[in-house]
């Protein structure tokens, strides 16, 4: 039984993680025979009225809101190391591209939350598999753009040139689908970038904690 | 195409609606073919960090709250009218037993919320199906226990002699398995009451989602 890492930014589209996709991703790894660990970086992050769509005065914790969506079983980020699980997948949500890096705000030049890169380095090192759904794999392209990694946020042009700025190849995709790079082991899928609703963006989370699991348990067997 | 009301409560299974029965209630909604409107209560509520498990220093609004499940779809429940939408749905969370109700402090001598006494009687009246998760069926209970309603939350003795004590007919029920009262057109299912996993708490959710759509289409054939 494969043992998959769930790297949240928060809980909620505009500052956090996409609610939807994180637990669209729980329930496949527990419909397909996996265990998971929530995680996420403990540090304060800008949080956004979802309603208003204004700043609250306050900053929230980003470990505390991820918390939110783990029903309170959630780890720091910090505690984690990267060969500890059999594979780490990561939501959406503009708390992945605000909160794990900064590419929300700097694009290609983006900087990336220390420990989610050292997280993802080290998963990576140990060959374990890793999914990137929606906006996340910007930072995927920010950690592994060296490396020519093959993926994809659908069809947004200006976030496929950010990626491909930073070195990845860019694959176009639809919201039912997943661009796979074997060689990588990276998966990732558009989401809520393209989903126009839950079945839609069921299929594509799905197929990609599907991809996932694959290789773990390949991994586990070898 | 039938259109559901989702009554939420917040967002966070410590201070609001349980996220992943929220969520699971959507995808099953949009798996079926039917479309559905997010709503919550316009009012502040104590909020709960969910590692600490201590109280915030501030409330927050469950309107806005409920909306980061909504994606910031939401309207307020002051504004709906029970004869508007097709059915109503409501999953569970311990905001469902504090902010729509007092049971979590009050036991069968809680009050309700008013807009959503409101929203259920009219509803209700209307014959139109109402379908409550988790402990959510506790305002069932407030509500219609005139009527005797038939409610679950699934074996939990204390919380059910509660129900009884407001009125209403508790049969307990496994996780995977809903409660219909067919006379009241009110479907209920323990979710997290019972649920160890994901996996167990969509095949309860799907089926009340499954039996309050069959009323509701049931009605518009009718």
């Amino acid at each position: 039984m494969a043992k998959v890492g769930v790297i949240l930014s928060g809980c909620g589209v505009m500052d956090g993680s996409e609610i939807h996709e994180a637990v669209l991703m729980l329930l496949s790894l527990s419909q397909r025979g996996a265990t998971y660990q929530c995680m996420a970086p403990d540090k304060p992050a800008a949080a956004i009225n979802h309603v208003t769509k204004k700043d609250e005065k306050e900053p929230r914790n980003v470990l505390a809101e991820a918390a939110r969506i783990a029903r309170g079983e959630i780890v720091k980020l910090s505690e984690v190391k990267g060969d500890q699980y059999d594979a780490f997948v990561l939501p959406g949500g503009f708390g992945a591209a605000k909160n794990l890096c900064t590419f929300a705000k700097d694009g290609p030049d983006c900087e990336l939350d220390p420990e989610v890169a050292r997280v993802l380095t080290e998963a990576h090192q140990a060959r374990k598999p890793l999914g990137f759904a929606c906006i996340s794999p910007v930072i995927a392209a920010k950690v592994f753009g060296s490396e020519s990694v093959k993926l994809t946020i659908g069809h947004d042009e200006e976030t496929a040139a950010g990626m491909t700025a930073m070195g990845a190849e860019h694959i176009t995709c639809d919201v039912k689908d997943i661009v796979v790079d074997e060689t990588h082991r990276i998966v990732s899928t558009p989401a809520y970038m393209e989903a126009k609703n839950l079945t839609e963006l069921h299929l594509g989370i799905d197929k990609l904690v599907a991809q996932v699991l694959e290789w773990a348990e390949g991994e586990e067997l070898a």
